[in-house]
């Protein structure tokens, strides 16, 4: 068979510029996020839905949740009417879905390129790389700790990525630099090394306040305190604390109207019950108070409704990634969030395997699918995973990035329309004839079919004799350098860069280099 | 942390009896197959289904349907009121949806082990091997051409396997006996090497009539003509084309009483439109003529409703598997069987990878999720493929049984009640504590997650210094071969084992040889 098109490589993005070819869903939306056009898929009825959110009431009003270290906090439960006795809080039914009722369904995040302005909520879908582990690893180096470098990297080949949507946050640890100053370099990075909308540092309020102050240098004062630029992802420490370091870094986005992430991560039989129906209510439980923290600090500050249930093997005791109990939890979490009309994070591209190889591509697409299908808004964790969450991958970073160009035809759905229906094909052809050079498909070839730039789809003969019979990874591993070789910095004001690195350095000076 | 159980190694499977753990779901139904728990992901609504049926109709009227070289199949059409024009057939709209209305929208095969029937349509899903290539490959050997052993080890491997629910049909072809003849040895091969619900051969109308006669050796004449005990699987000639070896094949299953299974391979822009909506159009009207004539042959008969849609890559022409729009487009055509009250056939487990590696898995998981969500019944496909169709792979076979294992924990749902929800756990544990040895996780984390064989789940270092860094190709290869060495042949009757083979001599007595 002819090839319909001599040279289909997918075109390289240019900056402000989506892909001209392929890009279906944004070419629909004309946006540089996913505007779903399929459903959620919504596996609960009424009746179970009320059932967990009952359940979730009484784990707020009889059991109540610890908020450590952040008197603060308390002061806010208890001028909401919240019952305080020393550190722990128990709800009213009801008091914490009234409070949250002030955030907003839906937000924007600026970037500093406005053209990449990504829209929180509702049928948007924003894609960005995964987040927190201190290692990285690829096929030439195997694992190793992650550097400033690698993380500078990361940045790269996303920001090259047209699948992508969002520059992300702590994608590897740096662990090169001084824990209490590696915020300063990343929140940098990310503003130097990419364009796209990216997040903060929440391991401290102060470290909180440092990425709020120098997105400030980057957008101004007043165009932040109206807007939201930048995120930040605060873990819940389950089951049922809070700790001050977390309740402090939420309070310092929302001060600042900027959306905190609100994320209780439940290894089940651990952090939370060994039951997918008690985690899914605890983790609505810890969610919606923190969510509710957000606006007794601030009244209409954005924030996104966030989970992660995880699963454990009977064998070994270790915590399993990418398996089917947390996929189906995370389909009632988005009906959960989607009841209290608030943006929602779930999931992401998890796996527990050590190399980019089968298992981490079955792993990853099924929770990868189970994001996409709860209706996620914010999908962190979209790409590099592996090793449980501690490695970042180069090569499973593009594997992951292409399969979020899948994802971009997937949420596109169906069209039905007159040209879809494609009539006139059926009348110009007619049985036992074949539709390669009929009108219709000249008029649609183009932007059918998905066509991946890392899978093989030659004839065996080919790959085997001309395409040296790669598989995916050693693909992957091409692509990754190819695209590092090739990444240009998108430019930035001259003026904003140096106000940046002077912030940058005097932030350091003042502080003694700490590595623990 | 410590394991919670010694352990948890899957038990092997014995003849007659499911694993005693694990197999969640199937304890949940108490059945050899799967009763999903979660509804089908529909994801078109009413005014978009009309429009495709509407478009089925026109299709059906005004272009039509040729039925070549079976006059048997015009003169059903003649008779139900079609117009007929040579080997032209049209149909007024509404027509063949009364005359399918006939078939049974559920159904039982019965297997030589009652233990092993399954049910076929409504919530009920059987997974069943891939069928039809011509080569196999393992990492060992590489790619070569099946024979009757190859055939016979997948057998095996299926029937070792508690997480398939149906042998299947042509596994893959045994290319050492002769053409003619090789029927005779796969359906026997089925009956003697596995105890399960099996298919039969479709490529002439004797060969259909020889795997009938040799069930009714195994179930005898009277139940064969009351129950079905034997699927043939059938294509159509896309476009709009049914070739007389396939309708003579389909009709002898629907004269025994026997299930056919419907299916048009449409590989968009060359056997169908390059747009989804009019390919999955196409593909209804071409399964719905065919389920039509079943009635027509023997009114009531069981019948499968199948689809097989296809995508193509721009650069090479290549036919692309596993990719999103035929995902998509699943789960329109699942919309539609249901209308007509039909079980369903769809997708499978797919790829164009010529490794077991992270290519065949990104693929695979996304297409056999496709079948999971569209509400396919019968799902032909569900382990083995690679090569885009061609070659079976005893690693992808074995990671693919895995992988329906998940699906049994995924299609399980959530369920909700008061021991799921774990209120007692929360009071018991409260804030800042663990879960690990309540009551409630001691009560249930025998059944609580998916625990994969082939996943590795160690933490880094146990699996580089004690697991030898394998990838889960490396484990798979190795499980296989377990799994053949510990494999023992089902007991079958002698006396039915004698007239099977006493048939087969007979029959390939009366033949000479062909190689083509």
């Amino acid at each position: 068979m002819e090839p319909l098109v001599a040279d289909a490589e997918p075109a390289r993005r240019t900056r402000a510029a989506r892909p001209a070819r392929r890009d279906n869903a944004a070419k629909i939306a004309g946006v540089p996020y996913i505007v779903r056009n399929i459903p959620t898929y919504d596996i609960l009825g009424e009746e179970n839905l009320v059932k967990i959110e009952r359940v979730a009431d009484r784990i707020l009003s009889e059991v109540g949740i610890e908020f450590r270290d952040d008197p603060a906090s308390l002061d806010h439960w208890k001028r909401a009417g919240a019952k305080v006795e020393g550190v722990l809080v128990r709800f009213e039914p009801g008091m914490l879905n009234e409070i949250v009722s002030t955030a907003p369904a839906q937000f924007t995040q600026h970037a500093r390129n406005p053209a990449h302005n990504v829209e929180i909520g509702g049928s948007n879908v924003v894609f960005s790389p995964a987040y927190g582990s201190p290692f990285v690893m690829d096929l030439d180096k195997g694992r190793r700790y992650g550097t400033l470098e690698d993380f500078r990297n990361f940045i790269k080949l996303a920001q090259s990525s047209p699948w992508l949507h969002h520059s992300g946050g702590t994608i590897c640890e740096p662990v090169d630099i001084p824990v209490n100053k590696r915020h300063l370099d990343m929140v940098y990075s990310h503003i130097k090394y990419s364009d796209r909308a990216f997040m903060g540092s929440i391991t401290a309020e102060e470290r909180a306040e440092d990425s709020i102050d120098m997105a400030r240098l980057v957008f101004g004062r007043d165009f932040v305190d109206r807007n939201c630029v930048i995120l930040g992802n605060v873990n819940v420490n389950s089951p049922l604390v809070w700790d001050g370091t977390m309740t402090k870094s939420l309070r310092a986005y929302a001060r600042a109207n900027q959306a905190a992430v609100i994320v209780p991560f439940i290894l089940g039989g651990a952090m939370g019950p060994v039951t997918n129906a008690g985690a899914i209510a605890q983790s609505y439980a810890e969610t919606l108070a923190g969510c509710a923290l957000t606006q007794l600090e601030r009244k209409g500050a954005p924030v996104i409704f966030g989970n992660f249930l995880s699963s454990m093997s009977l064998r070994s005791g270790s915590p399993t990634f990418g398996t089917p109990e947390p996929a189906i939890g995370s389909m009632v979490i988005g009906q959960l969030a989607r009841r209290l009309k608030l943006p929602l994070r779930c999931a992401g591209n998890f796996s527990n395997s050590k190399r980019p190889d089968a298992q981490a591509m079955q792993e990853g697409v099924m929770s990868m699918l189970s994001a996409v299908h709860c209706g996620a808004n914010f999908i962190l964790h979209s790409a590099g995973f592996l090793d449980g969450l501690l490695a970042m991958s180069y090569e499973k970073f593009v594997m992951d990035t292409d399969f979020c160009g899948a994802l971009h035809s997937y949420l596109a759905g169906v069209v039905v329309d007159d040209n879809t229906l494609a009539m006139d094909a059926f009348l110009q052809v007619g049985p036992g004839s074949h539709f390669l050079g009929c009108d219709h498909t000249m008029r649609n070839y183009q932007t059918a079919f998905w066509d991946s730039a890392l899978s093989d789809n030659e004839p065996f003969e080919k790959w085997s004799e001309e395409g040296g019979s790669t598989d995916m990874a050693t693909r992957a591993n091409k692509r990754w350098k190819k695209t590092l070789a090739e990444y240009e910095v998108p430019p930035l004001d001259v003026a904003i860069d140096e106000a940046l690195t002077d912030y940058i350095e005097r932030r350091k000076n003042s502080m003694a280099d700490a590595w623990y």
